[in-house]
């Protein structure tokens, strides 16, 4: 990795939440632009393809353009409009199924157009809130079968599956890196890979750079990766590093170690803070934790590893962080 | 207790959250009542005090009086304002925490107006999100100095502080139980007490018949409850005994064996089903258990309390459920 | 599924914690049997392999012999001993891995000559405490090797791995329904499966029918089933039923819809009550929530499954524990 | 604070869980001693007094006395024996209460004999399992008048109650920082005070540093600090700052801005580590985090408090680890 660092354009602005509709006041396109393209280290945004996106995708292109800032992942919404309340690719109604189908392919087309060559799926809505409401199998396999589908549609664009184990949903079925890998191995195509949220991850009891290994070892699938904080009970979306520092060390150790080279995207929600300066704040963490990764010297890392001693990681960690320490 | 069941108005209507702007459509006050009353068992609404319900405020009043529905409490609005983000009465800015007590004061009024006597104050924006954000002395300070000048505002009203651990913040100083009863001994007013909301109680780690307990051991304090369920980690605000029926059984034991004789409010968020629907659920499901209670002898009860026998708590449970087991 | 429950030998017995090294007195194997056999609806006993069975294994022969109980599962002892505390097939170690591969190949053998098929294998230390500890992908790839291994020792003896998210390691390999299955893939072996541990299950945060359901669909892995409860956060192995009676309902309920006709063994550890009673107590619950299922409907059960309507299925669920509910 | 780090004495030595009686062989008192007192940093022990302790006091007052180690804290064995496992001071067995009292009261003496002022009690075994097993009102009211009985007994020595949501019970009485503070108040004593355990506050959710500031806030009752970390969900009693590494800083602020001037001592279980070695990485990692915070300009701190700004917040955190960043 060489700090290839992007954010969701939407995070530079203002958001709600269950109970506040609008935290802070909203903002133009332009306005995203400029205060995404303000912040030092970021080279790229992603993008949620909702209804209001699509209606300005023109104004959003020619920003994109016309800004330093590449378009490194266009994300299908299949989660902020009603519809899909009760599933999107799992619905059980065939028509939905058919639409957010889609709506996946028409994301795919977009994404080519516009030079990038990765859509993200987050199923948030498939899944399931009550105990005897949802039959676990045959969703599955209707998800599974519209990914396919999708994937078919066109080779040259890659799918990634993000997943995370509730919310909105109580229960969502794309819900840890392994389900995640099963689900990929049973759509079958060479262009599904996965979305690791580390936040995600947190949540998930998952160890986000475990997270990366099992990706690496099991098809090499981690085509993307969001990144934020959390205290572990709740997808929280905080600043970078703000809570699991250690962590996210071990975090790009890994995504080193395994070779990853896409992009990061900050992905937060600033309920009280000012949206682009919190986003300028995670970007300086990540800054200042993958240069302490990329001092270090990874046979003293591997040698730790391949001992399996609990207390020379620990030393490690206090090394990494404080290196005047014995 | 004899079945003084309640309901949140909004929730007969439909709900938000993060991501999903409007999960159905927009319900008009006449229709909110209407449903609200079409629903067997419920004999009181609650009534949250946004800047929407006090613009039609005396609509509301005419519609509550047309109604066989009593008001049974009047929530404060320290939560959907972005002016709130950074707490109400524990702001570090003046002029916003004068501004919270202001409102606490007129909630007293319209309640008083309206032949209630209870308000509640639902700190959810008083807390803080980041390690090293806040001075957790001056701030729990300022809020109950803050909720003690409401008090003596007009000691005919009741106010009841709800407790969650968190959200909207990732932390929240009125927290639990226990805290709650620290803050109340601190104001020091005979009309402050508890809202004991069933599905925060859960999300605390908590056995809600305990918090109940507690209530009632340090001051009898508890004036007000909430009802709903969740999966523990989450506030997810379920239909009523879905997830956590034993809970619930005992829940009603011990509102009983302590006396309560209040009201219990039905406060739910029906994302993805008909309101009025879920909310009658939640009804039929606080029926069934509260006769379970009420035909049960108390004395076999409290001779399992007394021998403190986990395997008689057991079998009790499984008797309560399965009468026909031996 | 009829009614094919079974114990852990130990279980009715007494038990241990980090702090307190015996809450009872020990018990003779000749105990031991004539309290399983006491049991009510019980008909088999499970068995953990630690040393001291092994030097009595003549005598516990004998005793099932002599008994009505059958022997459903001999569990390989790789969590007891502290030869094992950084791991038994995943160890770095690879004089420690050759020596559970042999004892994980001797349980089979044994489980052979006893007439028993099932083999069961918990990898409780084969994980990680610390970040920076462990080479995730190295040790997985150690453990699938050995596992795959053992099962080619013998085919006519199917090798059943046991997941858990943590403990006592903090965090474990194998550990959740789809890490299981993914490995169970890896392995590639017809005589590997997975025990689903009900409490294990809940412990991260996974619904257990969902569990079964996902063995069901990848292969049907699902080779044998231990129950008990807990509060979510920690295996707290209790008295099944006390806690989550709704998803052991639907467990019920999906093991059958699956045709699961293996054992379910209780697996508790009663550390304040007496371990036959507590057993008994179980019995009684798991014969009360099977009748109740088997009682119902199964095409009521079947079209809420299609609707996928969330309040249809709480009504659902309120009409199995309240049948004269509306 | 001035580094006033203590360890509790077994901890050196080596430790079992429920699985695992023996994870590393025994030590004589003479060993642990020595292994104490080799560890840089550390000046005290903290000691068990279970019967071991008892029957061999005379040795450890020696050991003592030989050693450079001072006796910080003697803590009552209120839940390695059998006898207390339906609890201790809040047993429904008269016997066994007025057995914890006088065991408490023998602590006192015995501190007072070795010139310690300080009892801790940790009531782990005084709580309930199963719902409807406990009369929660009777028994924290019997709780209560033991331990102001035994306060009584002789003021010139603190009791310190250690406060545990949960385990060896699921749900234990004296659970969280607030429920300590009104048991506290119900005492009503002068030397009754809390101990606080870093990884026990964040099991229950809490934030460390904002425990610090309610002991201060509630009657300045912080009589003593137990140190380690864990993954939030379990009491893991891992090296300190291996996991929570800013919490620990937070900490270490308040517990300087609220004038603790008591003892912290490392409390961990090393089930697989060296004792003495992983309690050496814990005072190493103690010793660089105070550094840190000693080294701060307090002011800039306190202004990021006054803000109340998550930003700002988060920056600091980064600079404290990071100093050359911006």
């Amino acid at each position: 990795m060489k700090e290839k660092y992007s954010v969701f354009l939407g995070n530079v602005g203002s958001c709600s939440d269950r109970y506040c509709a609008a935290y802070g006041r909203s903002y133009s396109w332009e306005e995203l632009f400029e205060r995404a393209a303000s912040i030092p280290y970021l080279s790229g945004v992603d993008l949620v393809l909702t209804p209001e996106v699509l209606e300005s995708f023109e104004v959003i292109r020619k920003l994109l353009k016309a800004s330093d800032l590449k378009a490194v992942s266009l994300a299908v919404d299949h989660f902020t409009q009603a519809k899909w309340k009760q599933g999107s690719l799992s619905s059980v109604d065939p028509s939905i199924r058919k639409e957010a189908v889609r709506d996946t392919m028409r994301a795919m087309d977009l994404a080519a157009e516009i030079g990038c060559d990765l859509v993200t799926v987050w199923p948030g809505q498939d899944g399931y809130d009550y105990l005897f409401q949802a039959d676990y199998i045959r969703e599955r396999t209707l998800f599974a079968d519209g990914i396919r589908e999708a994937c078919r549609h066109r080779p040259d664009i890659r799918l990634s599956l993000e997943y995370k184990a509730k919310e909105p949903r109580s229960h969502c079925y794309v819900n840890s890196t392994a389900a995640t890998l099963l689900m990929i191995q049973e759509i079958g195509e060479k262009n599904c890979g996965a979305v690791l949220d580390y936040g995600h991850a947190l949540l998930g009891y998952e160890n986000p750079a475990e997270a990366v290994a099992m990706l690496a070892k099991y098809g090499n699938r981690l085509f993307h990766v969001h990144i934020n904080d959390n205290y572990r009970l709740w997808d929280d979306d905080m600043i970078v590093g703000s809570v699991h520092t250690l962590e996210c060390l071990e975090f790009f150790y890994w995504l080193r170690r395994t070779g990853y080279d896409g992009w990061m995207t900050i992905d937060q929600f600033p309920y009280r803070e000012n949206g682009r300066d919190a986003v300028a704040e995670s970007a300086a963490w990540l800054h200042a934790l993958e240069q302490k990764i990329a001092q270090m010297d990874s046979e003293i890392i591997e040698d730790v590893l391949r001992k399996k001693d609990g207390i020379a990681a620990s030393r490690l960690m206090r090394r990494i962080l404080f290196p005047e320490e014995k």
